[in-house]
Protein backbone atom coordinates (compact mmCIF):
# COMPACT_ATOMS: atom_id res chain seq x y z
CA UNK A 1 0.00 0.00 0.00
CA UNK A 2 1.43 3.20 -0.90
CA UNK A 3 2.27 5.89 2.25
CA UNK A 4 1.20 9.32 2.82
CA UNK A 5 4.21 10.47 2.36
CA UNK A 6 4.28 8.55 -1.11
CA UNK A 7 0.42 9.72 -1.78
CA UNK A 8 1.32 13.49 -0.82
CA UNK A 9 4.84 13.18 -3.52
CA UNK A 10 1.95 11.57 -6.23
CA UNK A 11 0.22 14.76 -5.81
CA UNK A 12 2.73 16.69 -5.68
CA UNK A 13 3.94 15.37 -9.43
CA UNK A 14 0.67 15.41 -11.05
CA UNK A 15 0.43 18.79 -10.01
CA UNK A 16 4.12 19.48 -11.16
CA UNK A 17 2.72 17.26 -14.27
CA UNK A 18 -0.57 19.35 -15.11
CA UNK A 19 1.73 22.64 -15.41
CA UNK A 20 4.29 21.64 -18.10
CA UNK A 21 1.44 19.61 -20.00
CA UNK A 22 1.14 22.20 -22.94
CA UNK A 23 3.90 22.88 -25.21
CA UNK A 24 4.20 26.25 -23.98
CA UNK A 25 5.08 25.34 -20.58
CA UNK A 26 7.56 23.01 -21.65
CA UNK A 27 9.73 25.80 -22.80
CA UNK A 28 8.79 27.67 -19.41
CA UNK A 29 10.03 24.42 -17.55
CA UNK A 30 13.04 24.63 -19.81
CA UNK A 31 13.41 28.36 -20.10
CA UNK A 32 15.42 29.34 -23.21
CA UNK A 33 16.33 32.54 -22.17
CA UNK A 34 18.00 31.35 -18.97
CA UNK A 35 21.04 29.88 -20.92
CA UNK A 36 23.74 30.43 -18.65
CA UNK A 37 26.69 32.87 -20.73
CA UNK A 38 26.84 33.18 -23.97
CA UNK A 39 24.53 31.29 -26.61
CA UNK A 40 27.51 30.29 -28.42
CA UNK A 41 29.59 28.63 -25.23
CA UNK A 42 26.53 26.58 -24.74
CA UNK A 43 26.24 25.71 -28.35
CA UNK A 44 29.60 24.61 -28.04
CA UNK A 45 29.25 22.80 -24.84
CA UNK A 46 26.64 21.13 -26.49
CA UNK A 47 28.99 19.70 -29.36
CA UNK A 48 31.26 18.62 -26.94
CA UNK A 49 28.69 16.47 -25.58
CA UNK A 50 28.09 15.44 -28.83
CA UNK A 51 30.89 14.39 -30.15
CA UNK A 52 32.32 12.99 -26.99
CA UNK A 53 29.38 10.40 -26.93
CA UNK A 54 29.96 9.87 -30.15
CA UNK A 55 26.84 11.11 -31.77
CA UNK A 56 28.77 13.53 -34.35
CA UNK A 57 29.96 10.50 -35.90
CA UNK A 58 32.70 11.46 -38.42
CA UNK A 59 34.08 14.67 -38.24
CA UNK A 60 36.50 16.77 -39.58
CA UNK A 61 37.77 19.53 -37.79
CA UNK A 62 36.35 22.19 -34.68
CA UNK A 63 33.13 24.13 -35.72
CA UNK A 64 34.77 27.81 -36.58
CA UNK A 65 32.90 29.27 -33.85
CA UNK A 66 33.93 26.49 -31.12
CA UNK A 67 37.74 26.77 -32.02
CA UNK A 68 37.88 29.74 -29.02
CA UNK A 69 35.91 27.32 -26.91
CA UNK A 70 38.04 24.43 -27.03
CA UNK A 71 41.38 26.66 -26.40
CA UNK A 72 39.40 27.86 -23.33
CA UNK A 73 38.70 24.47 -22.50
CA UNK A 74 42.19 23.30 -23.02
CA UNK A 75 43.75 26.05 -21.21
CA UNK A 76 41.76 26.34 -18.08
CA UNK A 77 42.36 22.93 -16.86
CA UNK A 78 38.78 21.29 -17.91
CA UNK A 79 40.55 19.10 -20.36
CA UNK A 80 43.08 17.99 -17.27
CA UNK A 81 40.01 17.65 -14.65
CA UNK A 82 38.12 15.62 -17.04
CA UNK A 83 41.04 13.36 -17.94
CA UNK A 84 41.35 13.16 -14.18
CA UNK A 85 37.87 12.32 -13.69
CA UNK A 86 37.80 9.69 -16.02
CA UNK A 87 41.04 8.22 -14.89
CA UNK A 88 40.03 8.26 -11.14
CA UNK A 89 36.78 5.59 -12.93
CA UNK A 90 39.91 3.52 -14.23
CA UNK A 91 41.29 3.39 -11.18
CA UNK A 92 38.03 2.30 -8.73
CA UNK A 93 37.47 -0.35 -11.43
CA UNK A 94 41.08 -1.69 -11.97
CA UNK A 95 41.05 -2.19 -8.01
CA UNK A 96 38.13 -4.01 -7.91
CA UNK A 97 39.78 -6.59 -10.13
CA UNK A 98 41.26 -9.70 -8.44
CA UNK A 99 44.43 -9.67 -10.64
CA UNK A 100 47.69 -12.20 -9.66
CA UNK A 101 45.97 -15.12 -9.80
CA UNK A 102 49.49 -16.54 -10.44
CA UNK A 103 48.44 -16.75 -14.58
CA UNK A 104 49.25 -13.12 -14.96
CA UNK A 105 46.77 -12.92 -18.11
CA UNK A 106 44.51 -9.91 -17.02
CA UNK A 107 45.04 -7.26 -19.77
CA UNK A 108 44.71 -3.47 -20.24
CA UNK A 109 45.31 -1.71 -23.19
CA UNK A 110 46.21 2.16 -23.51
CA UNK A 111 45.87 3.91 -26.85
CA UNK A 112 49.23 6.25 -27.64
CA UNK A 113 48.17 9.22 -29.30
CA UNK A 114 46.22 12.03 -26.69
CA UNK A 115 45.93 9.22 -24.18
CA UNK A 116 49.13 8.40 -23.53
CA UNK A 117 51.06 11.23 -25.15
CA UNK A 118 49.36 14.60 -25.44
CA UNK A 119 50.34 16.28 -28.79
CA UNK A 120 48.88 19.31 -27.32
CA UNK A 121 52.38 20.91 -28.71
CA UNK A 122 51.36 20.56 -31.93
CA UNK A 123 47.68 20.98 -31.81
CA UNK A 124 48.81 24.45 -30.09
CA UNK A 125 51.38 25.13 -32.66
CA UNK A 126 48.93 24.72 -35.06
CA UNK A 127 45.57 26.59 -34.26
CA UNK A 128 43.60 23.74 -33.07
CA UNK A 129 42.28 23.02 -36.60
CA UNK A 130 42.52 26.74 -38.11
CA UNK A 131 45.14 25.14 -39.78
CA UNK A 132 43.88 22.09 -42.39
CA UNK A 133 45.34 18.62 -40.98
CA UNK A 134 48.80 18.61 -42.72
CA UNK A 135 50.19 14.67 -42.54
CA UNK A 136 54.19 15.97 -43.31
CA UNK A 137 53.85 18.62 -40.12
CA UNK A 138 52.36 15.94 -37.95
CA UNK A 139 54.93 12.64 -38.63
CA UNK A 140 57.64 15.50 -38.23
CA UNK A 141 55.96 16.01 -35.23
CA UNK A 142 55.90 12.32 -33.91
CA UNK A 143 59.37 11.82 -35.10
CA UNK A 144 60.57 14.43 -32.74
CA UNK A 145 59.56 12.15 -30.19
CA UNK A 146 59.38 15.29 -27.45
CA UNK A 147 55.46 14.54 -26.61
CA UNK A 148 54.58 14.74 -23.25
CA UNK A 149 52.61 12.01 -21.23
CA UNK A 150 48.96 13.18 -20.24
CA UNK A 151 48.87 13.17 -16.75
CA UNK A 152 46.00 11.64 -15.86
CA UNK A 153 46.65 8.30 -17.86
CA UNK A 154 50.48 8.41 -16.65
CA UNK A 155 48.77 7.75 -13.21
CA UNK A 156 46.60 5.09 -14.30
CA UNK A 157 49.44 3.15 -15.91
CA UNK A 158 51.70 3.02 -13.07
CA UNK A 159 48.72 1.97 -11.29
CA UNK A 160 47.73 -0.71 -13.33
CA UNK A 161 51.00 -1.98 -13.91
CA UNK A 162 51.56 -1.79 -10.01
CA UNK A 163 48.46 -4.20 -9.66
CA UNK A 164 49.93 -6.92 -11.95
CA UNK A 165 47.92 -6.06 -15.08
CA UNK A 166 49.82 -7.50 -18.54
CA UNK A 167 50.18 -4.03 -20.29
CA UNK A 168 49.01 -3.91 -23.96
CA UNK A 169 50.16 -0.89 -25.69
CA UNK A 170 47.38 -0.26 -29.11
CA UNK A 171 47.99 2.15 -31.63
CA UNK A 172 46.92 3.14 -34.94
CA UNK A 173 50.61 4.44 -35.76
CA UNK A 174 52.29 2.64 -38.63
CA UNK A 175 54.59 0.57 -37.67
CA UNK A 176 58.09 2.96 -39.03
CA UNK A 177 57.17 4.94 -36.18
CA UNK A 178 57.74 1.98 -33.78
CA UNK A 179 61.20 3.24 -32.26
CA UNK A 180 60.22 6.89 -31.92
CA UNK A 181 57.33 5.68 -30.32
CA UNK A 182 58.80 3.39 -27.65
CA UNK A 183 61.90 6.05 -27.40
CA UNK A 184 58.86 9.00 -26.86
CA UNK A 185 57.07 6.70 -24.38
CA UNK A 186 60.03 6.06 -22.46
CA UNK A 187 60.83 9.61 -22.06
CA UNK A 188 57.42 10.77 -21.12
CA UNK A 189 57.76 8.22 -17.74
CA UNK A 190 56.66 5.20 -19.31
CA UNK A 191 57.82 1.40 -18.81
CA UNK A 192 57.19 -2.25 -18.34
CA UNK A 193 54.56 -2.80 -20.88
CA UNK A 194 54.16 -6.39 -22.38
CA UNK A 195 54.10 -5.04 -26.08
CA UNK A 196 54.04 -1.85 -28.44
CA UNK A 197 51.44 -3.15 -31.54
CA UNK A 198 51.24 -0.25 -34.03
CA UNK A 199 49.83 -0.86 -37.49
CA UNK A 200 51.65 -3.46 -40.23
CA UNK A 201 51.30 -3.13 -43.51
CA UNK A 202 48.79 -5.62 -43.50
CA UNK A 203 46.60 -3.03 -41.49
CA UNK A 204 46.60 -0.12 -43.92
CA UNK A 205 43.47 0.99 -44.67
CA UNK A 206 41.74 -0.20 -42.30
CA UNK A 207 39.75 1.60 -40.02
CA UNK A 208 40.49 1.67 -36.85
CA UNK A 209 37.77 0.14 -35.19
CA UNK A 210 38.64 -2.82 -37.69
CA UNK A 211 42.68 -2.81 -36.72
CA UNK A 212 41.81 -2.80 -32.90
CA UNK A 213 39.00 -5.00 -32.96
CA UNK A 214 41.44 -7.55 -34.53
CA UNK A 215 44.17 -7.02 -32.36
CA UNK A 216 42.30 -7.19 -29.20
CA UNK A 217 40.64 -10.34 -30.35
CA UNK A 218 44.18 -11.81 -30.71
CA UNK A 219 45.17 -11.01 -27.47
CA UNK A 220 42.01 -12.85 -26.74
CA UNK A 221 43.06 -16.03 -28.66
CA UNK A 222 46.33 -16.12 -26.80
CA UNK A 223 44.02 -16.41 -23.21
CA UNK A 224 44.27 -13.33 -22.02
CA UNK A 225 41.76 -10.76 -20.20
CA UNK A 226 40.99 -7.93 -21.47
CA UNK A 227 39.62 -6.03 -18.55
CA UNK A 228 40.81 -2.28 -18.94
CA UNK A 229 41.11 -0.23 -22.07
CA UNK A 230 41.91 3.40 -22.36
CA UNK A 231 41.46 5.29 -25.21
CA UNK A 232 40.44 9.21 -26.51
CA UNK A 233 38.20 7.91 -29.38
CA UNK A 234 35.30 5.43 -29.92
CA UNK A 235 37.15 3.54 -32.13
CA UNK A 236 39.74 2.67 -29.78
CA UNK A 237 36.95 1.30 -27.84
CA UNK A 238 34.27 0.10 -29.58
CA UNK A 239 33.92 -3.46 -32.37
CA UNK A 240 34.46 -6.62 -31.06
CA UNK A 241 36.37 -8.52 -28.27
CA UNK A 242 35.78 -5.35 -26.33
CA UNK A 243 37.28 -5.20 -22.36
CA UNK A 244 35.08 -5.64 -19.72
CA UNK A 245 35.53 -1.78 -19.04
CA UNK A 246 36.74 1.33 -21.48
CA UNK A 247 37.58 4.36 -20.50
CA UNK A 248 37.02 7.25 -22.53
CA UNK A 249 39.80 10.37 -21.87
CA UNK A 250 38.52 12.86 -23.89
CA UNK A 251 39.03 14.99 -26.83
CA UNK A 252 37.67 17.84 -28.80
CA UNK A 253 40.20 17.95 -31.15
CA UNK A 254 40.00 15.51 -33.77
CA UNK A 255 38.21 12.32 -34.73
CA UNK A 256 39.58 9.11 -35.83
CA UNK A 257 37.05 6.95 -37.52
CA UNK B 1 60.48 17.20 -48.94
CA UNK B 2 59.20 19.26 -46.21
CA UNK B 3 58.40 22.36 -47.65
CA UNK B 4 59.72 25.58 -45.51
CA UNK B 5 56.42 26.45 -43.47
CA UNK B 6 56.59 22.86 -42.57
CA UNK B 7 60.41 22.97 -41.03
CA UNK B 8 59.20 26.30 -39.65
CA UNK B 9 55.64 24.66 -37.97
CA UNK B 10 58.70 22.46 -36.66
CA UNK B 11 60.84 24.33 -34.91
CA UNK B 12 57.56 25.79 -33.38
CA UNK B 13 56.60 22.91 -32.22
CA UNK B 14 60.17 21.24 -30.81
CA UNK B 15 60.21 24.65 -28.93
CA UNK B 16 56.79 24.30 -27.62
CA UNK B 17 57.16 20.40 -26.90
CA UNK B 18 60.73 21.88 -25.02
CA UNK B 19 59.03 24.12 -23.09
CA UNK B 20 56.57 21.34 -21.35
CA UNK B 21 59.31 18.50 -20.79
CA UNK B 22 59.26 18.36 -17.34
CA UNK B 23 56.25 17.59 -14.67
CA UNK B 24 56.65 21.57 -13.58
CA UNK B 25 56.24 22.49 -17.11
CA UNK B 26 53.31 20.61 -18.08
CA UNK B 27 51.82 21.99 -15.19
CA UNK B 28 52.67 25.34 -16.64
CA UNK B 29 50.60 23.88 -19.74
CA UNK B 30 47.52 22.94 -17.86
CA UNK B 31 47.42 25.76 -15.47
CA UNK B 32 45.18 24.17 -12.41
CA UNK B 33 44.82 27.64 -10.92
CA UNK B 34 43.17 29.00 -14.20
CA UNK B 35 39.88 26.54 -13.50
CA UNK B 36 37.27 29.30 -14.66
CA UNK B 37 34.41 29.09 -12.19
CA UNK B 38 33.95 27.41 -8.86
CA UNK B 39 36.10 24.04 -8.39
CA UNK B 40 33.04 21.98 -7.27
CA UNK B 41 31.79 23.29 -10.63
CA UNK B 42 34.63 21.98 -12.81
CA UNK B 43 34.84 18.80 -10.65
CA UNK B 44 30.53 18.54 -11.57
CA UNK B 45 31.43 19.15 -15.18
CA UNK B 46 34.31 16.10 -14.98
CA UNK B 47 32.00 13.69 -13.40
CA UNK B 48 29.53 14.49 -16.11
CA UNK B 49 31.64 14.15 -18.81
CA UNK B 50 32.38 10.21 -17.37
CA UNK B 51 29.17 9.54 -16.63
CA UNK B 52 27.95 10.72 -20.30
CA UNK B 53 30.61 8.88 -22.03
CA UNK B 54 30.41 5.37 -19.55
CA UNK B 55 33.26 5.86 -17.34
CA UNK B 56 31.45 6.03 -14.60
CA UNK B 57 30.06 2.35 -14.71
CA UNK B 58 27.12 2.00 -12.80
CA UNK B 59 26.30 4.80 -10.51
CA UNK B 60 23.43 5.08 -8.16
CA UNK B 61 22.78 8.90 -7.39
CA UNK B 62 24.28 12.12 -8.31
CA UNK B 63 26.63 12.74 -5.60
CA UNK B 64 25.48 15.22 -3.29
CA UNK B 65 28.32 18.23 -3.73
CA UNK B 66 26.58 18.31 -7.56
CA UNK B 67 23.09 17.86 -6.81
CA UNK B 68 22.88 21.92 -7.78
CA UNK B 69 24.69 21.47 -10.59
CA UNK B 70 22.54 19.06 -12.42
CA UNK B 71 19.49 21.36 -11.03
CA UNK B 72 21.55 24.33 -13.15
CA UNK B 73 22.30 22.01 -16.11
CA UNK B 74 18.46 21.23 -16.55
CA UNK B 75 16.92 24.54 -15.45
CA UNK B 76 18.95 26.79 -17.01
CA UNK B 77 18.71 24.94 -20.82
CA UNK B 78 21.84 23.56 -20.97
CA UNK B 79 20.55 19.88 -21.10
CA UNK B 80 17.75 20.68 -23.56
CA UNK B 81 20.56 22.52 -25.73
CA UNK B 82 22.50 18.95 -25.54
CA UNK B 83 19.34 17.61 -26.77
CA UNK B 84 18.92 19.66 -29.54
CA UNK B 85 22.43 18.89 -29.97
CA UNK B 86 22.32 15.15 -30.32
CA UNK B 87 18.70 15.29 -32.58
CA UNK B 88 20.56 17.53 -35.20
CA UNK B 89 23.30 15.03 -35.21
CA UNK B 90 20.62 12.39 -36.15
CA UNK B 91 18.71 14.12 -38.43
CA UNK B 92 21.57 14.81 -40.34
CA UNK B 93 22.36 11.03 -40.54
CA UNK B 94 18.82 9.75 -40.87
CA UNK B 95 18.83 12.33 -44.37
CA UNK B 96 21.50 10.65 -45.50
CA UNK B 97 19.80 7.37 -45.21
CA UNK B 98 18.00 5.87 -48.13
CA UNK B 99 14.63 4.78 -47.20
CA UNK B 100 11.99 3.81 -49.03
CA UNK B 101 13.34 0.81 -51.61
CA UNK B 102 10.05 -0.25 -51.25
CA UNK B 103 10.71 -2.97 -48.72
CA UNK B 104 10.12 -0.71 -45.79
CA UNK B 105 12.56 -2.50 -43.63
CA UNK B 106 14.69 0.00 -42.60
CA UNK B 107 14.39 0.77 -38.43
CA UNK B 108 14.83 3.52 -35.98
CA UNK B 109 14.50 2.31 -31.99
CA UNK B 110 13.41 4.95 -29.77
CA UNK B 111 13.85 4.23 -25.78
CA UNK B 112 11.04 6.07 -23.36
CA UNK B 113 12.25 7.62 -20.07
CA UNK B 114 14.20 10.24 -21.17
CA UNK B 115 14.32 9.88 -24.45
CA UNK B 116 10.57 9.90 -25.92
CA UNK B 117 9.19 11.18 -22.57
CA UNK B 118 11.04 13.22 -20.03
CA UNK B 119 10.26 12.15 -16.13
CA UNK B 120 11.36 15.72 -15.35
CA UNK B 121 8.26 16.60 -13.33
CA UNK B 122 9.22 13.82 -11.00
CA UNK B 123 12.89 14.28 -10.75
CA UNK B 124 12.16 17.77 -10.35
CA UNK B 125 9.46 17.02 -6.98
CA UNK B 126 11.46 14.01 -5.78
CA UNK B 127 14.71 16.64 -5.17
CA UNK B 128 17.55 14.54 -7.95
CA UNK B 129 18.47 12.45 -6.36
CA UNK B 130 18.25 13.70 -3.10
CA UNK B 131 15.30 11.32 -1.74
CA UNK B 132 16.70 7.54 -2.18
CA UNK B 133 14.84 5.83 -5.35
CA UNK B 134 11.47 5.07 -4.90
CA UNK B 135 10.33 1.85 -6.81
CA UNK B 136 6.34 2.64 -5.92
CA UNK B 137 6.15 6.66 -5.99
CA UNK B 138 7.57 6.42 -9.28
CA UNK B 139 5.23 3.76 -10.62
CA UNK B 140 2.67 5.93 -9.29
CA UNK B 141 3.75 8.76 -11.14
CA UNK B 142 4.40 6.60 -14.48
CA UNK B 143 0.89 5.63 -13.82
CA UNK B 144 -0.19 9.15 -14.46
CA UNK B 145 0.25 9.04 -17.94
CA UNK B 146 1.68 12.90 -17.62
CA UNK B 147 5.69 12.73 -18.75
CA UNK B 148 5.56 15.33 -21.64
CA UNK B 149 8.07 14.86 -24.59
CA UNK B 150 11.01 15.34 -24.81
CA UNK B 151 11.09 18.27 -27.12
CA UNK B 152 14.45 17.64 -29.17
CA UNK B 153 13.39 13.89 -29.49
CA UNK B 154 9.57 14.26 -30.44
CA UNK B 155 11.37 16.30 -33.50
CA UNK B 156 13.64 13.50 -34.64
CA UNK B 157 10.41 11.14 -34.30
CA UNK B 158 8.37 13.27 -36.36
CA UNK B 159 11.24 13.26 -38.94
CA UNK B 160 11.93 9.69 -39.14
CA UNK B 161 8.82 8.97 -39.71
CA UNK B 162 8.14 11.15 -42.18
CA UNK B 163 11.56 9.88 -44.20
CA UNK B 164 10.00 6.30 -44.51
CA UNK B 165 11.87 4.36 -41.41
CA UNK B 166 10.04 2.00 -39.37
CA UNK B 167 9.63 3.37 -35.92
CA UNK B 168 10.48 0.46 -33.10
CA UNK B 169 9.80 1.68 -29.44
CA UNK B 170 12.29 -0.39 -26.93
CA UNK B 171 11.56 0.17 -23.58
CA UNK B 172 12.54 -1.36 -20.06
CA UNK B 173 8.83 -0.66 -18.69
CA UNK B 174 7.13 -3.78 -17.50
CA UNK B 175 4.55 -5.28 -20.06
CA UNK B 176 2.17 -4.24 -17.10
CA UNK B 177 2.66 -0.65 -18.12
CA UNK B 178 1.66 -1.14 -21.88
CA UNK B 179 -1.50 0.74 -21.88
CA UNK B 180 -0.60 3.69 -19.85
CA UNK B 181 2.82 3.76 -21.95
CA UNK B 182 1.09 4.15 -25.58
CA UNK B 183 -1.40 6.46 -23.93
CA UNK B 184 1.28 8.95 -22.53
CA UNK B 185 2.81 8.80 -25.73
CA UNK B 186 -0.36 9.50 -27.93
CA UNK B 187 -0.72 12.74 -25.30
CA UNK B 188 2.93 14.05 -26.30
CA UNK B 189 2.84 13.94 -29.47
CA UNK B 190 3.74 10.48 -30.89
CA UNK B 191 2.05 8.23 -33.43
CA UNK B 192 2.30 5.59 -35.62
CA UNK B 193 4.70 3.19 -34.85
CA UNK B 194 5.43 0.11 -35.39
CA UNK B 195 5.77 -1.98 -32.09
CA UNK B 196 5.73 -0.74 -28.34
CA UNK B 197 8.46 -3.27 -26.98
CA UNK B 198 8.44 -3.87 -23.30
CA UNK B 199 9.88 -6.49 -20.74
CA UNK B 200 7.80 -9.25 -20.39
CA UNK B 201 7.83 -11.77 -17.72
CA UNK B 202 10.66 -14.01 -19.18
CA UNK B 203 13.02 -10.68 -19.34
CA UNK B 204 12.45 -10.30 -15.81
CA UNK B 205 15.87 -10.23 -14.03
CA UNK B 206 17.74 -9.06 -17.28
CA UNK B 207 20.39 -6.58 -17.89
CA UNK B 208 18.88 -3.66 -19.69
CA UNK B 209 21.94 -4.51 -22.00
CA UNK B 210 21.09 -7.83 -22.41
CA UNK B 211 17.00 -7.47 -23.00
CA UNK B 212 18.00 -4.81 -25.68
CA UNK B 213 19.65 -6.65 -27.62
CA UNK B 214 18.12 -9.55 -27.66
CA UNK B 215 15.11 -7.28 -29.25
CA UNK B 216 16.84 -5.61 -31.70
CA UNK B 217 18.54 -9.35 -32.69
CA UNK B 218 15.11 -10.45 -33.22
CA UNK B 219 13.94 -7.06 -35.18
CA UNK B 220 17.12 -8.61 -37.28
CA UNK B 221 16.00 -11.70 -37.59
CA UNK B 222 12.49 -10.66 -39.26
CA UNK B 223 14.80 -8.37 -41.48
CA UNK B 224 14.98 -5.11 -40.81
CA UNK B 225 18.35 -2.95 -41.00
CA UNK B 226 18.44 -1.14 -37.78
CA UNK B 227 20.05 2.13 -38.86
CA UNK B 228 19.31 4.24 -35.92
CA UNK B 229 18.79 4.24 -32.33
CA UNK B 230 18.13 7.02 -30.12
CA UNK B 231 18.75 6.39 -26.41
CA UNK B 232 20.03 8.34 -23.12
CA UNK B 233 21.36 5.02 -21.60
CA UNK B 234 24.55 2.97 -22.51
CA UNK B 235 22.50 0.22 -22.17
CA UNK B 236 19.96 1.46 -24.94
CA UNK B 237 22.94 1.00 -27.46
CA UNK B 238 25.56 -0.88 -26.49
CA UNK B 239 25.37 -4.85 -26.93
CA UNK B 240 25.09 -6.34 -30.05
CA UNK B 241 22.94 -6.36 -32.91
CA UNK B 242 23.67 -2.62 -32.69
CA UNK B 243 22.37 0.11 -34.83
CA UNK B 244 24.50 1.95 -37.77
CA UNK B 245 24.29 4.55 -35.82
CA UNK B 246 23.42 5.23 -32.08
CA UNK B 247 22.90 8.47 -30.66
CA UNK B 248 22.55 9.39 -26.87
CA UNK B 249 20.57 11.85 -25.44
CA UNK B 250 21.92 12.96 -22.10
CA UNK B 251 20.60 11.99 -18.40
CA UNK B 252 22.68 12.88 -15.94
CA UNK B 253 19.94 12.14 -13.38
CA UNK B 254 20.00 8.03 -13.07
CA UNK B 255 21.90 4.82 -14.54
CA UNK B 256 20.12 1.67 -15.96
CA UNK B 257 22.47 -1.03 -15.72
Amino acid sequence: MPSPTSILSLFLLVLAATTVSSTDQLIQMFPKQHIVGAEGDTKCESWKFSIEVNNAGTWYSIPQPCIEFVRTYIDTGRYLADSRNAAAFSLTFARSVKVGDGKGMDAWIFDVDETLLSNMPYYKATGFGTEPYNVTSYNEWVETGLAPALPATLSVYKWVKKLGFKIFILTGRPVSQSAITAQNLIDAGYSGWEKLILRGPEDEGKKATVFKSEKRAELVKQGYTIQGNTGDQWSDILGYAVAKRSFKVPNPMYYVP
